[in-house]
C-alpha cells in the first residue's frame, strides 16, 4: 500500500455525488491513497475554467497524480490520457483540460497555427520530457464502463492502480499529440502588448495571460473593457477602485479592492486587455 | 486506532463552520478517522436530495461507517438510527435519508400502501440481512447533546467509536422498520411505463426513477414537461438539444448537450416522465 | 513526519485552484499532515463571517494547527500572526479573524473603549495563558512571496514547519496585542438585553451575540427586525414560522422552521436584536 497523493479537479458539483463515488472508487483499490479535492465546483463543462483551476494547484504538488474530469465528450472518441511529466502525473480526457500543463513544460510557446481563435482547441506535441498515452486498456477499469461517468469507471480506478506502481503502458499505448487549448496572448506590437481575460476567480479578479516575465518594466497603462487603469500596484489594497498588479499566478490580473472587478467591468474571459508603454 | 474511512453527507452548506465542528469531533475520539466529504451542499432540509446524493455515491465505498445528516425534525421524537448492511455501516435521522440503501438491500420492492404520495414517508420494514438500532445510549455522545445539532453530538461520536470497534448494540436498541420516501415509479401500464424525476444534478441534468433494467429494449419515445424525445442516447454529446440516456446511476436520465435540461425544461424533483414503446 | 491535523477557513472560493495550491505546499514539507476543510466558501473579504465560521469549528478539535485567511489587506503591513493557545493554534492576518478565539481564552470580556463601532476592529491585548508572534523570518516561507497570495507562500509553510515541531519563536517575534473585532453585545439595561446578529448560517438562521448563559431564565420576548417572538423553543421544528433557541453555538438564535428566517426577516449582520424579560 502507498501513501501517495490524488488530486481531484472536476465540475460534478458539490451538491451531487458524483465526487463521492470517484473516492469511494479510489479507497477502495488503494484504501492508503491521500485524496486531496482541488474542485468540484468548476462550471459544468467549462474546460477553460478548469484547466485553470488545475494550472495554478498542480505547480505546488509533489509526486502527486491529478485527476482532471471536465468532460462534455465523454463517451464518445475523444481520448482519455494519462500524462507523466516531472512536475506530476495526470489523468483527463484529451480536450484541453492539462493546457497549462502542457505550456509549463513546453516553456510556452505557441502553438503552429497562428489563426486558431482564442480558447480553442489546439493538437499539439507532447512536450519534450514527457509521455502521454491514450488509456485504452479495460483491466485497470472498473466494470460496466458507464457511458456518461469516466471519472468514476475509467480515470479513478487507473489512478488508483497507477498508485499502487502499475506502469503506465500498462495502461494504453503511447501516443505523441495532446490538445490544449489557444491560451496564447497575440504578439508584441511596438509599444503595445495585447492579451485576453483567461480566468475569473472568486473574487472576481481577472487574470490575464500576460506573464510578468513578458511586460517590460516602466511607467506603463493598461486598457481593459473600455476602461484605462495607470501602472502596477503590489497589493490589492494599495488603491481604491480598479487596480492592475502581477497576481500569484504570474500573470498581469485586474482586480478591484473589496470588490470585484469582474462585477464593476462585466468582464468575462475571452475580453480583450492591452499594455501600452509610457504613461 | 483504526484507519476507518468515514463519510460525510450533509446540508450545513460549505460557508458555515458545522461541517468543521463534526470533523473536530470525529478525530478528537478517533484521529486516525479518515474523512471523506460526499457533500455539505445538500440543499437545506431537502432529504430526498440528500438520500439520492449518499445513493450515488455509498455503492462505490467499501466498508465504510456513513454519516448523513439532513434533520429538519433534530431534537424532536424522530429516531436516530444506525443501519448495518453488507454494504456499509449507515448513521442518519430516521427521516428517509437512507431510502436508497434500503431499497438497494430490500430488492427495491415497493412499499405496500399503494396510497402513499410521491416523495412521502413511508415506515418500512429493515432488509433481511440488515440490522437497524435506535441511537439511545448516551455514554458515547458529546455532552451537553445540543437540541439542534445531533450531526455533532451524537452522530459523530457515534460514528467515531463504531470506527473504534463499539459494538452497534452499545449504541441502543434493535428496530424493526426504517423509514424510506416514496421514490417508486407507478406500475407498468401496458405499453407504457409511468416515473418521476427523483433528482436533478448539478448539471441540471434530470434522473428520474426509471431503471434502465425495467425498460424493454427497442424502439420507444420519452415524454417529459410536454417535449416528445426519441430513443435512448449512449452519451450527452451524442444529440444536439435534449437527449435521453441511461445515467451512471442505472436510471433513466434527461439531459441537455453543454446545457441544463433542468433549466430548459423548467423542471423539478417529481415532474412525469412517461416512457412509450414504439416510435 | 508528524501526522498532525491542520485546518483550512478560507474565502478563496471553492472554483479556484488557491485552496489546492495551499494544500499542495503543505503536503509539500509534510507529506503526512492531515488537512482538514473547514470551509473555502466565506463570501470574499467577510472578515467577520470567517470568524465565526471558525470560531463555531476550532473548539472542537484536538490539538490542531488552525489555517484562517481571509485577507483584503494582504501585502500590505497588517501582521500575520501566530496565536499559541490551550485549545489550538493558529495563523491568521492580524485583522480579526481571530476574534471568537481570543473572547474564548480571555473570558469574553468586552474591550476597554466602548465606543468602537459594532464589528468594528479594535487592538486588544493577547489573553493570559496565549502567546502570539508576529510572522517575520522568511526562512520558512516559499520563495518567492507573491504580494498576494500569502496563505500560499507564508501560512501554508510556516503552519507545516509548525507541524514538524519548529518552534514557534523560530518563526517571528512575540507581540502582545491582537486585533478582534467588536462583537460584543451592548450592556444589560434593566428588563432588557441588547444584542445584534453576528452571523448567517446556510440556513438563514441568524445568530445573535446573546450568549444562553447571559439571558435570565424565566418568560421573555425577543424583538428582531420589527417581529416580536414570544420565549425560547428547544427545537427548529417545534413551532410554526419564526423561533428563537439556544442554537448549538450557544447563542441567541432565531430561525424558521423548514425556512430561512434571514429570508424572511431581511436580516444581516448587525441587526439588533432585544430580549425582554415578561411576556
Amino acid at each position: 500500500m502507498t501513501a501517495s497523493t490524488i488530486s481531484l479537479t472536476t465540475d460534478f458539483g458539490s451538491a451531487s455525488g458524483y465526487a463521492g463515488a470517484v473516492k469511494g472508487v479510489l479507497l477502495g483499490i488503494n484504501p492508503a491513497a491521500k485524496i486531496v479535492d482541488i474542485s468540484h465546483d468548476v462550471p459544468p463543462q467549462d474546460i477553460a475554467h478548469g484547466a485553470f483551476v488545475l494550472g495554478s494547484a498542480y505547480r505546488f504538488f509533489d509526486d502527486t497524480i491529478h485527476i482532471a474530469v471536465v468532460d462534455p465528450g465523454v463517451g464518445t472518441s475523444r481520448r482519455a490520457l494519462l500524462l507523466i511529466t516531472p512536475a506530476g502525473r495526470f489523468l483527463a480526457p484529451d480536450n484541453g483540460l492539462l493546457t497549462y500543463i502542457v505550456l509549463d513544460q513546453a516553456g510556452d510557446t505557441a502553438p503552429s497555427g497562428p489563426d486558431v481563435a482564442f480558447m480553442a482547441p489546439v493538437e499539439t506535441p507532447v512536450p519534450k520530457g514527457c509521455a502521454a498515452y491514450s488509456i485504452t486498456r479495460p483491466e485497470y477499469w472498473r466494470h460496466p464502463v458507464s457511458s456518461t461517468f469516466h471519472g468514476r469507471d475509467i480515470f479513478a480506478p487507473v489512478a488508483a492502480h497507477l498508485s499502487l506502481s502499475v506502469a503506465p503502458d500498462e495502461m494504453g499505448e503511447r501516443v505523441d499529440s495532446i490538445v490544449v487549448l489557444n491560451v496564447w496572448p497575440g504578439p508584441t506590437n511596438g509599444a503595445s502588448l495585447d492579451g485576453n481575460v483567461i480566468f475569473v476567480d472568486g473574487f472576481g479578479n481577472l487574470v490575464t495571460n500576460l506573464r510578468s516575465d513578458r511586460i517590460p518594466a516602466g511607467p506603463m497603462s493598461i486598457e481593459i473593457c473600455g476602461e484605462r487603469l495607470q501602472g502596477i500596484s503590489e497589493t490589492y489594497a494599495e488603491a481604491d477602485g480598479l487596480v492592475a498588479l502581477y497576481g500569484s499566478h504570474g500573470y498581469l490580473e485586474v482586480a478591484e479592492r473589496n470588490g470585484s472587478a469582474a462585477a464593476r467591468l462585466q468582464a468575462r474571459v475571452g475580453d480583450a486587455v492591452r499594455v501600452l508603454a509610457g504613461t
